[in-house]
């Protein structure tokens, strides 16, 4: 889209006014309204689906209570399918798990951690964030799920690149004056050179060259072009009252410094379509969001602690198998299936749906991911160093320090004190829990020093791979042919839905919109059999 | 500073460990800390400060209850001083103003109107976002007052530069992933063809292509290091599940376009120190604040519908006259004064302070701004546009609109329709509401069509130059000597207060720390008598 179509749209704008003007644009697609139904259509199952054609709803069995499982059965409620959803674990969400005061955290190896957070205090242990365009926002306001803003990022937080030589933390706000004053800088000294006549006319150069004056804050011709710093750097003493003009941060280090320091290379995380601010949370939890779509399935429908053993897909329907909550082995019969736990746990599950199901289901390479909590008993970053929310980005093996998005200005608060995938999460994992926070409290430090450790209430942390029924954090396929799409294909009467089998892996939004797409695909067997 | 000092700090980080090394940097100011202890150094006065001295506490009259006049009132008051505040309008804040529904916006003319917002919206009409380096914060923690994200920014609302040609608004995403990436095309190529070679070394050379590329997302530079859009722009179809993997918004406009939009002259104001992202707000209105300092100062210490008519210095004190709310002229003595009102209307005000201070308060420009509130039925910008808060940016008369930052997802909600001032400002207080409230819709339409005329529930304008014993938003000094540093300085027994009298004007946060430095002369004064 080009941001001026001015020969056809001018026209219709000065004879139509601003109303006719933008009813073109509609048609064109440039509107904003029609740039911004993005989403997958979808339309729930109705009950007059069923009383218009002469068909009855059928029974459906779900597979797992986390996003996936949960959406399936209030998708196909809405239109009267009878759903049982059995679960292993003894709480709703699967992955999005809100971690309070008293709650256990059990690891695969049976050792068990008892969260001693304070009244008010939580930990989103998996899912934490939402963006604006995922479909995960449509499921709040339907379900009365209230949101506010997740800081993803905060011109307050740091960024410390320790294998950079980086020596003290430096505030993103100075490494952004930095490093977007040096590269106009040097962009309007090549410009104005003729170094690019290639790529600009004069009027292309005149206006890069006043775009990056303002973008730069940097001289002007006659000074060179230089970044010298300024305001947006921060303060070493802020504005105040009286003969108190405040006093600008420096000295600015050297462009070489500051390529080397590496901040730049943070900055790109915050332009993502999935990351770029601003993002949200539900208020007091993310677990509002399973916890609200199962009040709406219905507590009765929802089977915990109901590990399933053995999926057997029959002539006229499908046959579950499961240990219910005081182990003994049930059986549970039902027109379709769907089946969301995730792949690599499904893969471990007997069933008959064949070689080339099993041979998909053991496709996907499964990402480690930890995160720990550490509540304090003072909010030492808003109080002693301006920080409300955001996240300390790092090269540290902690990754990354997020500072809490709800309670500001209130006496405790968790810090997220790392979230890291892969090789680091790994290590932590492999250490028991009070080595993982004594290890995440030394990196810690290099941040925020002593009161880093000398403040500590309580922690806790999360493993995903080592999570009974879950273990691990998402998935990644070698490939989105063969078994992606097998799996997005019924296997008799079972289908599949997940994260896993989207183009979202790792969001709810990609489990919302795999659960809407079963559904709908089910639904539509379901009316023309 | 710079980010790296290796000589010593990696010294003594190897020898003595994080906490060591941490020590050495706050030593040497380097440390976050350190860095973060920006504000002016402020103690209040307290009741031992007179039983240790033997002196007994003053009484003090305060002229006006806006943020300044309320804030030296609490102050003193946690000492014991005896506090009167006389306040011409109904209500505390000043131009703290939160509007609800039900609400009267007099004008000078007289004309007036009664807002028909809905239960639980409102409107700022004044002040709206704090800084997280702002004063107010602390205040906001010590008074109890609940604070939420403030959405200065949004990588979902719009850019739109009407008078460049641009005939559709742009996302910021989106004009950010463009001038981003065609920047770093540019400053890749430049640098590679030896453009730069004065001002980089070889290293530097390869560190900045490396940072551009992520910077950008661009080619590599076998590619031309070529900008060709990407998911950073947005997605005309979402990523979904099963077989949609989404689709990038596209085409891109072409480098010339891009430039000729002017886009990019927007960013920079989200660099700025008092504006960069994170800002807050008090939940349920910026009014939380003004009425929490007024509990805590005692209701019955401040008069409401006081206007202050003459101000009479003594010899021994001073003498405030004000028409009280019944029309009634009152006198009221005191040993000290604090005058806080505007310093326009102050120079309105009959007083014996002589010809400099008269001619100090006639310095200062007032200036004029405006806001429009517009409630809609619906909320059609999250709905329809996945806009949740945040600010779109315009050339039109409009400014600035705002989304709400406040309510997500629930049904009705509050745009600012425009926030503007000067020659904007002026020319939409010349027209009454009915007719401003139709501009505003005509140009805001141009964003986002028809919806925006035809799903308006009701409105309310504040002129801030037609508001009575206000008359302005803020004000400007020619010049911070002469005027500026006679008012910082007693006049008599008068002293005065308010944003105008500090480096943060039209921020509460130079409202406050003007307050803190007239409550410290004040007791300073007091103590050494």
């Amino acid at each position: 889209m080009s941001y001026s179509r001015r020969g056809f749209l001018t026209a219709v704008g000065t004879t139509g006014g601003a109303g006719a003007l933008f009813a073109t644009m509609g048609a064109l697609g440039l509107a904003p309204t029609a740039e911004a139904m993005t989403r997958t259509a979808f339309t729930p199952p109705q009950p007059s689906d069923f009383t218009l054609t002469g068909r009855g709803a059928k029974k459906v069995v779900v597979l797992g209570a986390g996003v996936a499982g949960l959406a399936t059965a209030y998708e196909l409620g809405k239109a009267g399918y009878d759903c049982t959803v059995l679960e292993a674990l003894d709480r709703v969400g699967g992955r999005n798990w809100t971690i309070r005061g008293g709650d256990r955290i059990t690891e695969l190896d049976g050792s068990t951690q008892i969260s001693r957070f304070s009244e008010g205090v939580y930990m989103n242990a998996g899912p934490a964030r939402l963006a604006q365009w995922m479909v995960t926002m449509d499921y709040c306001r339907e379900l009365g799920v209230p949101l506010e803003v997740f800081t993803n990022s905060n011109a307050q937080s740091y960024i410390f690149n320790e294998a950079a030589g980086m020596t003290a933390p430096v505030r993103w706000r100075t490494a952004k004056s930095d490093v977007y004053g040096y590269i106009s800088e040097l962009l309007s000294t090549a410009t104005d050179s003729g170094a690019l006549d290639a790529k600009l006319t004069a009027q292309d150069k005149e206006r890069l060259i006043s775009f990056l004056r303002g973008f730069g804050a940097i001289g002007t011709k006659a000074n060179g072009f230089a970044y010298t710093g300024g305001e947006r750097r921060g303060h070493s003493v802020d504005p105040g009252a009286g003969e108190q003009p405040g006093t600008v941060l420096g000295p600015v280090p050297s462009l070489s410094d500051v390529l080397a320091s590496g901040v730049g290379q943070r900055f790109s995380f915050e332009f993502g379509y999935d990351q770029a601010m601003l993002m949200f949370q539900p208020v007091g939890g993310m677990d509002s969001i399973p916890k609200a779509i199962a009040a709406a399935v219905g507590k009765e429908k929802i089977l915990l602690r109901s590990k399933v053993t053995k999926i057997t897909d029959l002539a006229d329907g499908v046959e579950v198998e499961y240990q219910d909550k005081n182990g003994r082995t049930r059986k549970i019969k039902a027109d379709f299936c769907v089946a969301t736990m995730p792949p690599h746990i499904l893969a471990k599950t007997p069933h008959n749906l064949g070689p080339d199901v099993q041979a998909a289901l053991s496709m996907p390479t499964v990402t480690s991911s930890g995160k720990i909590g550490l509540e304090y008993r003072r909010r030492w970053w808003e109080i002693d160093e301006n920080i409300y929310g955001g996240v300390t980005n790092t090269d540290l093996d902690l990754s990354v320090m997020w500072y809490p998005s709800y309670g500001y200005g209130t006496r405790r608060g968790l810090v997220i004190g790392y979230y890291h995938n892969g090789a680091n999460a790994d290590s932590y994992a492999a250490l028991p829990h009070p080595q993982r926070e004594k290890r995440a409290i030394e990196q810690g430090m290099k941040i925020h020093g002593a009161k880093y450790r000398d403040e500590l209430a309580s922690s806790v942390s999360v493993a995903w791979k080592l999570q009974p029924h879950i273990e691990g954090a998402w998935v990644g396929w070698p490939s989105r042919t063969g078994g992606y799409q097998l799996l997005n294909k019924p296997a008799g009467h079972v289908h599949f839905a997940g994260d896993w089998l989207s183009y979202m892996i790792a969001w709810q939004a990609g489990a919302l919109e795999s659960a809407r797409k079963t559904v709908t695909d089910l639904h539509k067997r379901v009316l023309t059999h």
